[in-house]
């Protein structure tokens, strides 16, 4: 069953209750993580609690939890929901006050986080993609609650009958409306480098361990709307889907050939996930 | 006193709790707006209104309510506070759900409101600015619950014992963390043209019409933070502290000078308001 925390009560999802003025309300003012729970284990889950921790702390936003308390809260919460595969959302708010934009002398926030059970990430899936102007802030590399950009991006995505958006900025692609994208042209990984125009993606990292144990040359660096449509495979990271590869772009199709470069790579970052969880 | 309004029930601010689950939580999938109360009328109301309604429409958020449904209500909390000077703020948010990124198929949302007594804005108070870059998204000129950049902008400032502070683009000021600014140099007023790099402010309306009246010059085209600092006067605007002149930018002081263009402007913006209310 779902359940969900929030500032030390748990309850059902629909039974938690929190006040408007919450400057997670009025300004977006938070940060979240979300990792994928099986078989008992979330997985990776001391990455995502310090990727949570070192963004509040770069918004300022108070986080009076270590990284094992907040280890031990999730996990306990997962397994008192029962569920295998579960999706762990977990959100710190600054706390509610008068709606004034500074937050200076705000000491305290909110903890709010859900459990609940989700599909097992299928690495056969294929996504279908479309391109989209990439208008989003530069904080892209902070898991903030400011999503609308998102939330506009996978709205046109789904009524382009895609999966994703594919966010496009001055000619490049940066990353898609929740996943990090990559690309394989002639044997050699393309992906974005991080810094603050795209998130600094768990899946995204295991990729590139994927791919270095493989011994495919890796080059971070940006690639062109043109370069994304010219690419042998491309790949779409998550915590919550892991790796899929694309089915096409803007109509382009990308064929599927058995034992590729794009397949093996999808195949071993959910190899990954399946033995540590 | 303070009153608040969720989804048509009436209580205290501090009664109101919402879903977590509200996408204006996950997300900052909604939009706002504020006006100033007085004497039983709300300052530009119908201006406010309009603009909730236009920037929820380009989300294709929905919006249940027409303009005088909206004016009803809002004036009827108003009267109901039973307070003079008030800052009325509602806010439309996508409707709870599970958490999707695309809005694809949701037709509800979530109308919330606040009046709460304020101070009576004082066109002779005058505005400490500091700058801070301008990261922010292309989606400026819609009012919406992603301000997480002004938040930082704003805590800045607070750190920097400043009031307000001014957003630098590529060299450019565009507009503050909560007002637009406009500067005059030579008897001409210069203000950001309205495009995505600023919210189309009502009060930036008002005082663009003072300055036709007076037959001042005004040119709406981007200013460098040079010619901020080299500027005569610096004019704040926003629809609760209506228009103010800057006392300094970045610790350059600008002069007081009595019977000056920017005084006569200000004072004219505020007298319009306590004209109409």
């Amino acid at each position: 069953m779902s359940i969900a925390y929030y500032n030390g009560k748990i309850s059902s999802v629909e039974k938690v209750m929190i006040s408007p003025s919450d400057r997670g309300v009025y300004f977006g003012d938070g940060v979240y993580d979300a990792a994928l729970g099986r078989g008992g284990k979330i997985y990776l889950l001391s990455e995502h609690i310090e990727r949570l921790i070192k963004n509040a702390k770069a918004l300022g936003i108070p986080c009076p939890y270590d990284s094992s308390e907040l280890e031990e809260l999730l996990l306990g919460l997962y397994h008192e929901s029962g569920e295998d595969v579960a999706f762990i959302y977990f959100q710190l708010t600054r706390c509610a006050d008068a709606r004034v934009h500074s937050a200076s002398g705000i000491t305290k926030s909110n903890l709010y986080v859900t459990v609940t059970p989700c599909a097992m990430p299928n690495p056969a899936s294929r996504v279908r993609l479309v391109s989209y102007p990439d208008k989003r802030y530069l904080y892209c590399n902070v898991k903030t609650l400011n999503l609308l950009p998102s939330v506009l991006a996978a709205t046109y995505a789904d009524s382009r009958g895609c999966d994703e958006a594919v966010f496009v900025r001055d000619g490049y692609v940066t990353e898609c409306a929740h996943s990090n994208i990559s690309i394989i042209k002639d044997g050699i990984l393309y992906t974005h480098p991080e810094c603050e125009k795209i998130l600094s993606g768990i899946t995204r990292k295991t990729l590139l361990k994927a791919a270095f144990d493989m011994g495919i040359t890796v080059r971070e660096k940006p690639f062109t709307v043109g370069e994304l449509y010219a690419a042998d495979e491309v790949i779409i990271t998550s915590s919550t889907k892991l790796a899929r590869l694309a089915h096409s772009v803007d109509g382009i199709r990308y064929d599927a050939k058995s034992g590729s470069i794009g397949e093996i790579l999808t195949k071993k970052v959910h190899f990954f996930f399946v033995n540590c969880t």
